[in-house]
């Protein structure tokens, strides 16, 4: 597999992009997708990252979840030191194919690099005006 | 509200950002994060969207829910002229504050563009090596 997107046909027009049987990521500027994980179970979403073309073509070849860390610059198959890792149990893809949604069998106790389950562990409350302390929610 | 992220004091090092009690969200260079809505009943990913930081200084404020068009470049309550209105009922934000997670009372049928309850209508079968065909999931 190749760093670039060639793994994939470009996005057609819009027609072909939502309503088309073809996986055709819109990769932004930084040749990203976004990628949204839920837990398969309680259907939380335990974390929110990024792929690139590699992989995603690897979580879609392999049926484990890779991603791709900004901070590092690097492909990553999550959970590889950590041993949290994550196998796919159902992949989604937007209308306008620029994000994915995994849901997955998390291993390792949590997806967080903090140790928590879910990397959302803190709540805003909303609705009163001003912004609140947030509140630990788990 | 001003449109730059006057309403948030700026993210501080990673122990308060992870562990602190202040939203201090990290913005990226076009000055937005991402946001995940999920369904308040079916917990199923509604959209994936972004927030500038006036989108979400008032979707905190009201618990409506206030997006960032990309494409538009235009602030947007949601629904607004679709009735497609999403009522918070629940905002979490992520470890290293650059996602938040919503989750809403999604009124006029759906979320999507297309007239669907969720913009991931169609399904990646995953594991298979080769990427397949997409098949619409609902």
């Amino acid at each position: 597999m190749r760093e670039d997107s060639s793994a994939f046909p470009p996005p057609g027009p819009k027609q072909a992009l939502e309503e088309g049987l073809a996986l055709t990521p819109r990769f932004d500027a930084n040749g990203l997708v976004t990628c949204v994980t839920t837990d398969r179970h309680s259907g939380d979403v335990l974390m929110v990252a990024h792929m690139n073309a590699e992989a995603l073509a690897r979580t879609v070849a392999t049926g484990d979840a890779w991603y791709y860390s900004r901070s590092r610059g690097e492909l990553w198959r999550k959970g590889a030191t950590s041993g949290q890792t994550q196998r796919v149990v159902e992949m989604r893809v937007d209308c306008d194919q620029d994000a994915v949604w995994i849901k997955v069998e998390q291993a390792g106790g949590g997806a967080c690099h903090t140790g928590r389950r879910s990397c959302f562990y803190r709540a805003v409350a909303v609705g009163g005006g001003a912004v609140p302390p947030l509140t630990f929610a788990e």
